[in-house]
């Protein structure tokens, strides 16, 4: 199944003929916390899916183009995020492809590595990537992002994947320097995600997807998640143990060697076998920067 | 006005003579987004305030000790952090306090650093620190939190400390050592705050507060607010530049000087003029360790 969040943080089953509105299997939710939907469909997921499922066969669409998708979990709790997990991307960060970040000395830290993103910086496949710079470098990244389903603390390895509600597409963009990652992966508009979740039912193996990333027409990121340094379960059962899971949690899984800039006029797309593509446009911030005005 | 999350996300006002449960000025919220009901209450707050100042004046009172005191905000939707943000604590580190951590070239950042912390590590006045790591090293340091108010984006300078809705204490424990902050910091149970929000219209100047820590009978860290190298203020504009602010987002300030280990069995007490204070026991974390095992 392939779900959406749409419009006034509505919630929707796509079909090839267009999504059907599936949000009155929902309590009301006072309007400041409509950004939780997702949230809070996710985890009643196994109570919710039988009447989901009806409402999806039997519902009357609307067209894909007369709604505005979100990002699919607009308001993630939290952002967990690899770094440098595909041997060839570390390469080409030692190599300098990250300008002066290698020298910075920022750690890899092996198998366990682990990094958060702010969920505020999630935006959906139809905004736009925003450079809070006009002079330093930034970079595409392109991902696996996994959607946690259930509540979870130090998940025990073997059944790490029963975790996973679902998978979508992301850009994790990065503003390359010495600061913390938290800090240059987090600027508002810095997480796109999307179009949709696929749920975990029709993904049979995470460890076998391809993924691709163009700007504009070239092709510049090409990999298989099968040579992700670590992989999907052991990701999931070491960050658990760090932070535990809660349903809608983001857990961007590590970008490929191809990593390069993005400009204002860009159009970067990211396809992911099995998962989906989505375009997002890239434009320069206005307005002041506390740190040179 | 002293607020405080209590028992199953209740929202009460703390008046000498115990607590007034003011929850009933907020509409029904579904179970699972109940942990989310101090964000709506901040986010309605100008809406809300006649009616909870005459609450907390006429209603009746349960006893402070007859409830289960959570997190004031149980639920932040990110907890913002300032790296080494007091000269004296950013020379202790150079001198070798943080083991290894210096050497590995953790960027300060100078007066715009910025790291998250997991919004799931926050718990509350009484819960517990538990330690995942037997043989690392593993600090404690004392930090002024602000309660953000409002959505803001690139929130100027001269208005920003119109943003804060309110102040608590908090602990950041930190493992030492070469990984991203955002890990180090995020385990769960990392970020014990409380005992309550003191809203920000009692805080006459947020630069001008006296903070201490003892672990046990012994003060380990005492200082002044005055000697944030970026202020208040400074934070507000800078972090809201990188992530937007939402209602209930953390803001710790950075540590002074004077960190140190904490281990199993000791107890570690905040104390901020004005602000509060509590005091939180440190055990060991028990179960399988997926770094290790």
């Amino acid at each position: 199944m392939k779900l959406v969040s749409f419009d006034d943080f509505q919630i929707g089953v796509l079909r090839d003929d267009g999504i059907v509105n599936v949000t009155s299997v929902l309590p009301d939710v006072p309007g400041p916390l409509q950004c939780y939907r997702m949230n809070l469909f996710i985890e009643e997921w196994d109570t919710l899916k039988p009447k989901v499922e009806k409402l999806a066969k039997e519902g009357s669409t609307v067209p894909l183009d007369s709604v505005k998708l979100l990002a699919p979990v607009p308001a993630p709790r939290k952002v967990y995020a690899a770094p440098a997990n595909y041997h060839a991307h570390r390469a080409e960060m030692e190599a300098g492809a990250g300008g002066t970040e290698a020298a910075a000395g920022q750690h890899h830290s092996g198998e366990f590595g682990m990094f958060l993103k702010s969920p505020s910086s999630v935006v959906g496949p139809q905004d736009t990537i925003l450079r809070p710079y006009e002079d330093r470098l930034i970079h595409h990244e392109s991902e696996l992002v996994l959607v946690m389903g259930k509540h979870g603390s130090a998940i025990p390895l073997a059944d790490s994947l029963s975790y996973v509600f679902g998978y979508t597409c992301g850009l994790d963009i990065t503003v390359r320097g010495p600061e913390d990652r938290s800090k240059r992966k987090s600027f508002d508009t810095f997480s796109p995600t999307g179009p949709y979740i696929v749920t975990a039912d029709e993904i049979a193996d995470p460890g076998d997807l391809e993924i691709s990333l163009w700007v504009n027409e070239d092709l510049k990121q090409h990999a298989f998640t099968k040579d992700l340094i670590t992989d999907c379960p052991n990701l999931i059962a070491n960050m658990s143990w760090v932070a535990a899971t809660e349903p809608g949690d983001l857990l961007f899984t590590g970008t490929p060697d191809g990593v390069g800039e993005i400009k204002p006029g860009d159009l970067v797309t990211i396809k992911i076998s099995d998962v989906g593509e989505m375009s997002v446009p890239v434009k320069a911030r206005t307005g002041p920067n506390p740190e040179r005005d």
